[in-house]
């Protein structure tokens, strides 16, 4: 038979998933011997078993009622005991900490006939009443679903009856009083006497807790921070101890470790005479914890050893709860402290230093998320910038402009603008395009402006509602200021803060040092990031490459630690003046036309191939032939349609612009993404590939130490690649240059018959934004403003299949062409450059996968390089959550 | 070590593979006891050897001289004898045949030392001289590829010296001179003397008829053919017999039936005195077999009685040829003869009469596109309609209309046009699309024109050389006429004929039955027809369904025997009138706008879906909600912007085209494939696909025996499906109608992960076009005329993965989702309902992949009747080739 209930001695952080990570920590510190009140734990079992089926699993009550005899034991009272009666507190505790989203019941065990007994053993009938009034309404709203305002307001009656504006005003006879009134109002809401029984209280209790799983807010909270509904909740059921009892009573919070910085130290703070809620509640001021030292001695050197036990237990920074009840100090909770991301990267590195953890231990307590926030440009606030309101932070980095309201404004504006809107939705993409950053004082994480921004890798704060924009006046207002369209704001989408005006930015110190300009010993994060970097490097098998088209990125690339170029996209190379050689390339009416386009083109790529080379010498540079559909380098349809046709309204002739229109109707497509682009050019256009390739095989013969790869882009048929293989490997042959040719795998046909493809392939490189596009059946650019909203909500997505790979899906294909690739060929080098190679999640997949690098943006390689050296010492599996 | 060399006796036809068809053939008659002239078959593994290495492979030089002694045995002569020389013809001989594409030299053994003894054998000094010349000619442009015209040449001027014009005026002295001759021009060529030794001179032959497999033509007609290059050629050595020795030698050819209608009796031809070569060349006119039992009596009962043996032993038609050398019969060839469609179907139903084989083999006996062609209307050619000129039958069916020579006139006429070009691009695309068929004057079976039209469904001749397009002047002449345009013309894709006028058009006798009107007595070819498709029902395990939007189609289909509907495409019934409607809810400002034009869509989809169950009452019918993105049913934005424009120009309001172009801007998609469609719109936009399910359960609801199923399109993820079902569950219950509901599989990722899908799915439908589209990256809108043509040249398809279903990739996403579907759901109904449902090859496939039916076109159900049946009764692998 499953068992259901857990006594602290019975568990152990390991059973996290059964107990959740509160019961998990609690038990965990009962068996070190700290001062835990005694408790059992209800497992997740027993809550899936009970959302299962809407009842308790058969045998759950009976557990209960013999873990509660055990836990009477150890107390030395007994549940609904009139002379001393045992009060318990009834909280939830999932696997992942979900703050606030969840409920919590105090003081269970309260009833009519033990209130008396708590207040003879507290000496404090104030106390016993006070008690009992908190356990009505947190058990009516809780338990019950009642209002919270009925309580409230019957609570603000007493103290205007008693003339006090404060709870502390009400003494023991008006709290009695309240008592029956908040008696009498769960009666008129619920139709039932409040329950006088303690183990009906405690059920209820349990059942409550059990259901807070599936209550919206949690529901939502879950679906944005990727943690599946299908966990459920533990219910901790721990005897109360009070800290409210008089002045050598209090409560408080510490850690180990600073959580801000990561310094060695104690923080923490403390409130005498109070309860954990009153601390949360904000009524009181805390005082630092080291106050405690002169208040009670002992007790703050008991928590100070207790301190040094966890984190030697732990090895890592913990936070701690805990409570004083006349001078007894009791253990309430503990955990490995959240902490900011430089925090995460000084801790571990003092860990190292202190013996306590070793390097790759160090690795696992560093992400990439973290070192690419502290990449981010960040405001200096150390001319006192002060915010004027703060929202979500959607999507991190700092930004500064005029804020503008209408989303055509942004688009044409040529000084750096934000978009601030109420919310956004798909008619503002070209003006989120255009602005530097995003402001809303509506929505959310899964906001349609969170979702299109972080795609864009663009600043967003989100939701913040302090903010009253008002479109028609073109102005907001917030906190008195009117800020009207053209004011300068900076907004910080990394703290989800706003500021008025424009605040000085600051480059990263973590960009400094990787550019060169910043030495490690300088400063202290620098230094935990240059060893774990370090380190990373040592251990990863995943080599890293940055995906460059120019000298200058190809050199960043360098500097930040790129070991090649996994994708020079030569398309870019076509931009700018060049547009109008691809124009005549278009319009060519006869091969000899055509083949003088190319031949000027010719020189042109051939330089800037030896550009890359040259910053990239002894390193391989990947070369992907042409990708896009030439028509995009022709201006679009509309344009040319209704310019021709004004022309012709006013008699003109429209010229030119007729001869683009008519070359643009000829190579309309519906379809673009899927139509006349990548290898299927090279095929249908004599000498475009041969152009590139002459161009890449003269810039490697000039270059010492060139290692140029030849990439064929959106190959679906080994037939493709053949075909172009044979030319290439004539001209390369004409030249006398030695190149690798590979292949994308973006179109799932190739990943279908890559034990094919792998026959004419020296490399394979996933582009996995297209293969995403292909495996799921939409385009990025149609989409993620259009009904990626509305999927995350839905919890279609836990997160964009465009931020993070598709495991199931997309990340299927990978393995099928990875396992059958090899099979064919054992040597095939097997890559991925699509943006993908930058995310941490993915790049963990990308390691278990068995590719031998990603290639990523040059600012995402320190990004990808942690990330690949932290796959490579710990087991499968992401933890980057 | 490898055997490269099969004497006859060693051989028989299961040895196609190694010996190929005529090899195998030739050593099946031998063995039957047949008169065969001795000889031996040199292997494709040979061929395949050389052709890799370029050399001969190690041991068959050998093998050769070894089979050779045999040979010469049996023949009593010797190579290179000069008393009495043994003579051989070299002939290729594939697999597959590929007619007339590869190389045969015939009379090798003859050299200045042998011409001799055969002349005495042959009692006939010309002959001998004759025989000697043809070897040289064919040597020197077979061996050693030179031109055909310097033979010619030499033999015309000896018959001018000789005054004659006819070969046979030559006597054997001018043919001894003409040797001469041959000899000096063989030398002048090759700078050899033409080879002396009879071995050298088969060596030399037997390279030749090797390195034909990858002759230029051979090459392409494999293409066409899809006969794989890796086959390579057999080659047949065979001891020469000759048919031109006087009065009672000859040759012919014969059909063991009717090749044209099936027929029993003895069809040939027969030519006196003449090798098979003259018969080829016609040059005399053959005469009817029949005769000769006049004239050979003794050799025609021969004939005939090996005639029988062989259909006894082959159990179907044989085409045979043979010579009467001096009146003794030699078999030369036999095989299964080719046939009409129409013959198919007559021959298998004759043969199960006379209890040759049974139905079942009956069936592997014909097949679907045999059939597809016996269901194209035909031109009723009973008036004596004669055609002006023939090109190759590109795409089948009968077409009658005005000439037309530009695609945008086509494009605009509102009567029936053919069009008429030299070749076609893409750019005729919208002029291919209006018209009813399309003529070229160039081109082949794999040029644009055909495979657009093909892909269209729509008659197209092309390469009638004979017509002279003059676009310049629009018209065309033919056999001394101009066509100019406007002029009807009447073509026939099936026979390739083109006739000036208009050639009535009659349905075809088999469209003519299903429908009912024509019963099965009435003709042999229906009988035989009804007899094969009603077997076909009796064994298929695949159910037949039809996809039909109406009432009309869907009676049509029944008719055509489909066992319910497999597709409703509900946005048909969006068009027409009701388009504003569509037009009113894309401009919904409101949601009470949006569900009052849903409201007033409601009643007329019930409508449809009404008509629907009752003419397909008692069986099932799938509905598809609504799947193109709504902007679809607005006007093109080209079009919308150049009417604003020009408006504005002019200075006049836009009006009602303004609001029009702002919601196409707003919703326009750049890749309206990839973008909001499908499942998409239904989480979108809500209470559209409500009203849809709503319109479906009331009509079922209203029809008795409605069985209707409801199918979501482009899922790629459960969550999607699962949020669809169960809302669709609700309003079911609701109106308390039961009905399936399940999922199209058309986008990668729902192959990938149809184990999960498959837990809300009642059924899965493959929809094969957005498989294809997605699976390899192409829009079929956008590349078929794009490039296709290029990719079929290349080899890089052999059939239009949208045609035909492409296995390796599409049909490997196919294979993944049934076995991982049913795994999770062993009772999952799984069917495909994408245009290859009616595609024979692709039926296949769908029965060897596990499917439970296939949907397809009304006019297709037959056809996949057929295709199903024989899928049933045959093995696994494509024999419709």
């Amino acid at each position: 038979m499953t068992k259901y209930v857990y006594d602290f001695a019975e568990g152990g952080r390991d059973l996290k998933d059964l107990l959740g990570g509160k019961g998990g920590n609690l038990a965990e510190m009962a068996n070190l011997g700290l001062p835990v009140p005694p408790g059992f734990t209800i497992t997740t079992d027993a809550c899936r078993a009970y959302l299962r089926t809407g009842r308790e699993p058969f045998g759950l009550a009976d557990e209960i009622a013999l873990h509660l005899e055990g836990l009477q034991r150890q107390a030395g009272r007994r549940l609904g005991d009139p002379a001393d009666p045992l009060l318990v507190s009834v909280r939830s505790g999932a696997k992942f900490s979900m703050p606030g989203m969840m409920e919590t019941i105090l003081n269970v065990g309260l009833t009519d006939a033990t209130v008396g007994g708590l207040a003879a053993r507290a000496r404090d009938e104030r106390f016993a009443w006070d008690s009992y009034r908190r356990l009505i309404q947190m058990f009516g709203k809780t338990v019950r679903g009642m209002p919270g305002e009925v309580f409230e307001d019957a609570l603000r009656e007493a103290k205007t009856r008693a003339g006090t504006a404060d709870d502390t005003g009400l003494d023991a006879a008006a709290l009695r009083g309240l008592v029956q009134r908040y008696k009498d109002i769960f009666t008129a809401h619920t139709g039932e006497e409040f329950p006088q029984d303690a183990r009906e209280q405690l059920d209820q209790a349990v059942r409550a807790v059990f259901d807070s799983w599936n209550a919206e807010r949690a529901v939502l909270y879950r679906r944005q921070e990727h943690i599946p509904d299908s966990l459920g909740t533990a219910v901790n059921v721990v005897a109360m101890v009070f800290g409210n009892l008089g002045a050598d009573s209090g409560t408080g919070v510490a850690f180990t470790r600073d959580p801000a910085t990561g310094e060695r130290g104690v923080y923490g703070d403390y409130l005498a005479n109070a309860q954990g809620e009153d601390v949360v509640a904000g009524i009181r001021n805390t005082t630092p914890l080291q106050e405690l030292e002169q208040r009670d001695k002992a007790s703050y050197d008991e928590l100070l050893n207790i301190m040094a036990t966890l984190e030697e237990h732990y090895k890592d920074l913990c936070d701690i709860e805990f409570t004083i009840e006349r001078g007894k100090l009791w253990m309430l909770q503990t955990r490995v402290g959240k902490r900011t991301a430089a925090a995460a990267f000084v801790i571990a590195g003092h860990l190292v230093d202190e013996g306590i953890i070793d390097l790759d231990e160090a690795l696992t307590r560093v992400n990439g998320s973290q070192l690419a926030q502290l990449m981010f440009p960040a405001f200096d606030l150390s001319r006192g910038a002060r915010p004027v309101a703060a929202g979500v932070p959607a999507s991190p980095g700092a930004a500064v402009g005029a804020a503008v309201f209408d989303a055509h404004l942004a688009a044409e504006a040529d000084t750096p603008v934000i978009l601030v809107r109420r919310e956004t939705n798909p008619d503002d993409l070209p003006g989120m395009i255009a602005a530097r950053g995003i402001l809303t004082s509506h929505g959310g994480k899964t906001s349609h402006a969170a979702v299109v921004a972080r795609g864009m890798g663009k600043p967003c704060v989100c939701g913040a509602d302090a903010i009253d924009v008002d479109l028609h006046k073109r102005q907001f207002t917030v906190d008195g200021h009117v800020v009207s369209e053209g004011d300068v704001i900076s907004i910080d989408g990394t703290t989800g803060r706003v500021y008025l005006g424009q605040v000085p930015v600051q480059p990263s110190p973590a960009v400094r040092y990787f550019e060169g300009t910043l030495s490690p010993e300088a400063d202290p994060l620098i230094r935990a990031v240059d060893r774990l970097l370090t380190h990373a490097d040592k251990r990863r098998r995943l080599a890293v490459r940055a995906n460059a088209d120019t000298a200058e990125d190809a050199a960043r690339a360098r500097r930040f630690g790129a070991q090649g170029i996994g994708l020079c996209r030569t398309e870019h190379m076509f931009l700018g003046d060049r547009r109008t050689l691809v124009e005549r390339l278009i319009l060519a009416r006869t091969p000899e036309q055509r083949d003088a386009a190319l031949a000027e083109l010719l020189p042109l790529q051939r330089d800037d191939f030896t550009g890359l080379f040259r910053e990239m010498a002894g390193l391989p540079v990947t070369v992907r032939l042409i990708d896009p559909p030439l028509h995009e380098f022709l201006p679009p349809l509309e344009d040319l349609a209704v310019r021709v046709a004004r022309a012709e309204e006013r008699g003109e002739d429209p010229g030119h612009d007729r001869e683009l229109l008519d070359a643009v109707h000829r190579m309309h497509e519906e379809n673009p993404m899927l139509g006349l682009r990548g290898v299927r050019l090279g095929l249908v256009i004599p000498g475009l590939f041969a152009m590139q390739v002459r161009a890449v095989a003269e810039a490697a013969a000039q270059v010492p130490g060139a290692r140029a790869e030849i990439m064929v882009p959106l190959v679906g048929a080994v037939q493709e690649l053949e075909a172009v293989r044979d030319e290439a490997q004539r001209l390369l042959r004409e030249i006398g240059v030695d190149a690798r040719i590979g292949t994308m795998i973006e179109v799932p046909r190739a990943a279908l018959t890559a034990g094919e493809i792998a026959r004419a392939a020296d490399f394979f490189s996933f582009g996995t934004n297209d293969l995403t596009q292909m495996g799921w059946g939409f385009s990025r650019d149609d989409v993620e403003g259009a009904f990626f909203t509305r999927y995350l909500e839905l919890g279609i997505f836990g997160v964009s299949p465009f931020e993070s790979i598709d495991r199931d899906g997309v990340g299927r294909l990978i393995r099928i062409a990875v396992a059958e690739g090899r099979a064919a060929r054992p040597d095939l080098h097997i890559g991925v450059c699509g943006e993908h190679g930058g995310d941490p999640a993915s790049i963990r997949f990308f390691h278990d996968a068995g590719l031998d690098y990603v290639s990523c943006s040059p600012f995402r390689v320190p990004v990808a390089r942690l990330e690949a050296g932290r796959s490579a010492v710990s087991a499968t599996g992401s933890d980057t959550r």
